[in-house]
């Protein structure tokens, strides 16, 4: 309550009837650090998803369906209320904001967390309330006395060996680009982007390898926004290769000066509102952006690299599959955090590891049912009965990875033998998918889905995402999912191939390779790609009904443990080889 | 040139200087009667698909990669030249009139052939010349003496027995979702919309039993619009269902009283220009054709026919398959012609028949490589060697059909056996898919694309379309394609199920059922659907690489086949039982 009082008192002298706290950062990322808390901070709710809106008179904190039940217990005695979205009767917190507040009434928030697509959502939806958006109101950081700092950590430069095209190739051909699109400036925000470019790497996310920065393209100007101090070693590499570097503050000064018949391109969704509201260029329309689609389409450097960072994570996840094992059988206690760290310690080991690509999901039996799991504190037992879920990546100079394993601990029933089989049936599917030149990913996602609906079951996720290179996990803008979307595969393309069944209150399956798009062949029906898979890490046999799978599924396990066994052999020892083996046999 | 001329000669006195002929008729109908043949009757061209241009110095002719060769060899000597659709260089029609016509010059055609939605892409396609449009012109009326007149026979009523819903009941469904979605007035213009719901069918167009009429609806008041001479029978029936019986051509007058306020529902593809014209009231947005839909979803009395409808077909095309092989083996010379003639003469034995629902393609060896082939004449000779190829599909009361078996009439290659088992592949996968409500025929499409995919092969046309009752063999929404449709399929839906592979100049397979979307369960993973397959005619066995079947699908054949024979036997004879039971076995 005191925390609330003080903001309130804050409101008044401010002259605001609202004041809105959201869970962004100023590029909206999805990891962030600890400075850009203060919706968890001033609420004590530490949930991934939500907001809090403070009037005068009331208080609420807005999250979804995963977190009603820790938000209601976190929030007790703040004086915050729990809306519980998507609920019978929960207004929205537009609405709340709408039926709360008188008209002309002002709305404070802080600028730099609200993008300014979710800034357009929010004006959309008070369509004909008359409101004042003061959005340049930190109120927090005048309550938050001991707020953790923005990271300060110095960017570096990702070597040529790992970046393949240099800076100022890419920066060429975003040129030419932007010239065949008729946009005379680009604004590029996602801090992904940016590094990718800038073949520059940081230390400012947890888990995502970037530094807070803009670049701002012209015909005649690329200027990097970045805090000066963290590209020192760097700047002169980078203006060597027409990059004029400038305090970050600055892009604002920046993009005022763009003529307003200039057309701009930017990334509403990664732009916060305080840099978009002072562009007065036209906005391209439609206009796809430019970096996602160059990025997501590797070069034959970069998927080299990639497979060799597999490789690697490979070596790491078998290893881990075989501890845990070795664990069990030794009747050692472990925990789901137990799981994880070993994780860290044994892809740490690896060469060119940065840090992990996000936290390591280790769901022991029902909590492998919960698609984003993170344990708390030590997690549960892994007990010898059923199956452990592990979801786990890294992050090395020469690659991002992401595999899922489900592995039995102990005995398994047949309804879990029998769905582990399915998904395995899904994940063999898409992953010898044959496609033209032109298909999306949602057509392919059937593939995928369809021996999990023919048992009446599903995974409410998509099927697959993009990931970066030595960047996000999570990369567009391709992907494999039920909604659809227009985006087409191209060569050099990797995504997820994860098809999951997830029985609520006791176990959870998913299986997850990583597929690269190549060119199969080229005939009068069409250009043909199919995938090349680049995880290398042994399917559980013990969990397979091999009465399920084809002859042709058989096959591609046997081909698939062949490989796997032969491309790791020369980075195992001896032991490891062994027991690599025996697990593999079928 | 004789023709060309005295065209010339009317544009003059009537001031035009282009004239259009389309192809289409007053509905924009894909079967029309000879009357609307005014392109085939001024050009010599008789392709299903073309459009002439004529002005004073120059006369062309439009037509797709499907007709070049014969187009070229029906032009000579008509003063009409040849442009290649989709050629490179070669103008479209629109642009051809921007570039030889003055601003400002006269545009002359018969507004009943052009649609609404035709018309709108002319003049959109024309944007920035200004051209005035006289399409009040049909010139070809002046010219052609002996055209046939236009069809006189007169309607009759669906019965209930065959229709289930009557026609009040479904003018009250129409009427609650016109109030649902605000819309004050309905023209409906699609005969096979106009016939499901007065539930009455007619002999206007060739393979479609329908009479060429109108509706109008409005809270107050149904208009039909139709010669009134062909109603006779039928019109106290329909006026004491609500219904006012109005000359066709009052259409126009009814649409002009419509309040300007009024927000109106009509299908510009369905509409002709001339009628659509007269509209002042507001045209409803992004609506859906409210009776598309409706009809789309066959009720359960509807479906219980269709299935028997099924079963008479089936006997037909059974009875095709052996009459063909006996032909062969006993050494007979027949032709194209004489399968499909002899198809039609089977067909016509069964109980409740109409038509035919199209001109059955009977192509042997490389025409079956071309997806719509028609023979000419008798057309080839089927020779005791390859495949046959036949697509085929009849009206009856109680149904409309539509039906592909490529069989053997001689031997096979390794080849030809393969691609026969790859169609079939994919023909049983989309007929065992399973899928959630919610879900498309393009979600589903790439489950029979992909085993023809996995070979890099490829068909260029959908996977399947809706079918209509005792209406068009082709009916919307809903489809099963690549190209992408937001249509989800909804029970009571029927598709077609038919792969491909054709390979030009030698051999076409095509391999197609009817299915029928059911509920199969519901859980908390959401409503499961599937298809009832409702197609009885054996696949051919000889034809199929065993080897090339999973487990599943061998049984899905056998499973199939013992259906096939044990709902066919009651109405074959003894003589047929024991070749079909021969003929099913594997």
């Amino acid at each position: 309550m005191e925390k609330l009082n003080k903001l309130r008192k804050l409101m008044l002298e401010s002259g605001l009837d609202a004041y809105i706290i959201s869970s962004g950062d100023s590029h909206n990322n999805g990891y962030m650090p600890e400075y850009w808390s203060t919706r968890k901070w001033f609420s004590g709710f530490t949930g991934s998803s939500g907001l809090v809106v403070i009037t005068a008179t009331e208080a609420g904190l807005w999250t979804d369906g995963r977190y009603f039940i820790q938000a209601a217990a976190q929030l007790a005695n703040t004086g915050i209320d729990l809306y519980k979205m998507g609920e019978p009767n929960v207004p929205t917190y537009q609405k709340f904001l709408a039926d709360k507040l008188p008209n002309g009434g002002n709305v404070g928030f802080d600028g730099r967390t609200f993008s300014a697509e979710d800034f357009a959502v929010l004006k959309r939806e008070l369509h004909g309330q008359k409101f004042a958006f003061k959005y340049n109101n930190d109120l927090i950081d005048k309550l938050w006395a001991d707020r953790p700092p923005l990271p300060t950590r110095a960017a570096y430069e990702h070597l040529p060996k790992y970046a393949g095209l240099c800076a100022s190739e890419k920066l060429r051909n975003v040129r030419e680009e932007m010239a065949d699109n008729n946009i005379d400036a680009y604004l590029v925000s996602a801090l992904d982007d940016v590094a990718w470019l800038l073949n520059i790497r940081g230390w400012d996310l947890p888990c995502v390898p970037v530094v807070y920065a803009y670049v701002l393209i012209t015909a005649a100007d690329a200027f990097v926004f970045v805090d000066v101090a963290k590209v020192t070693d760097i700047s002169s590499k980078l203006t060597s290769l027409g990059f004029t570097i400038l305090p970050y503050e600055a892009v604002t000064e920046k993009l005022t000066e763009l003529p307003a018949e200039n057309t701009i391109l930017y990334t509403a969704a990664k732009t916060n509102v305080l840099v978009a509201d002072v562009i007065s260029a036209k906005l391209a329309e439609n206009k796809k952006n430019i970096i996602a689609y160059m990025k997501s389409q590797k070069t034959e450097t970069e998927l080299a690299n990639i497979k060799n960072a597999y490789i690697k994570e490979g070596v790491a996840t078998t290893r881990l599959i075989k501890w845990v094992g070795e664990q069990i059988h030794a009747g050692k206690t472990i925990t789901e955090d137990d799981v994880a760290e070993k994780m860290t310690s044994l892809r740490s080991a690896m060469d060119l590891y940065v840090c992990d690509s996000f936290s390591t999901i280790a769901g022991y039996a029902a909590n492998g049912a919960l698609p984003h799991y993170r344990h708390e504190g030590t997690g549960d037992t892994v007990k010898p009965d059923g199956f452990l879920l592990v979801d786990t990546g890294g992050q090395y100079l020469d690659g991002t990875t992401d595999t899922t394993r489900t592995f039995a601990v102990g005995s398994l029933t047949d309804e879990m033998k029998r769905d582990f089989t399915l998904v395995l049936k899904g994940h063999i599917a898409l992953s010898t998918a044959v496609f033209l030149k032109g298909m999306t990913g949602h057509q392919l996602d059937m593939l995928a889905r369809q021996p999990i609906l023919q048992s009446c079951q599903n995974y409410k996720h998509g099927t697959g995402h993009g990931i970066g290179y030595c960047l996000g996990v999570h990369e567009g803008p391709q992907g494999v999912a039920h909604k659809h979307s227009d985006v087409t595969l191209e060569i050099g393309m990797i995504i997820s191939n994860e098809p999951a069944i997830y029985k609520e209150g006791r176990y959870g399956i998913r299986t997850e390779n990583v597929l690269a798009v190549k060119e199969l062949c080229k005939n009068d029906n069409g250009i043909f790609y199919a995938f090349d898979d680049i995880t290398y890490c042994p399917y559980d046999n013990r969990a397979m009904v091999k009465e399920m799978l084809t002859a042709a599924e058989l096959e591609f396990v046997r081909v698939y443990h062949e490989k796997v066994q032969e491309t790791l052999a020369p980075l195992l020892t001896e032991d490891e080889r062994v027991w690599l083996k025996e697990y593999c046999d079928m």
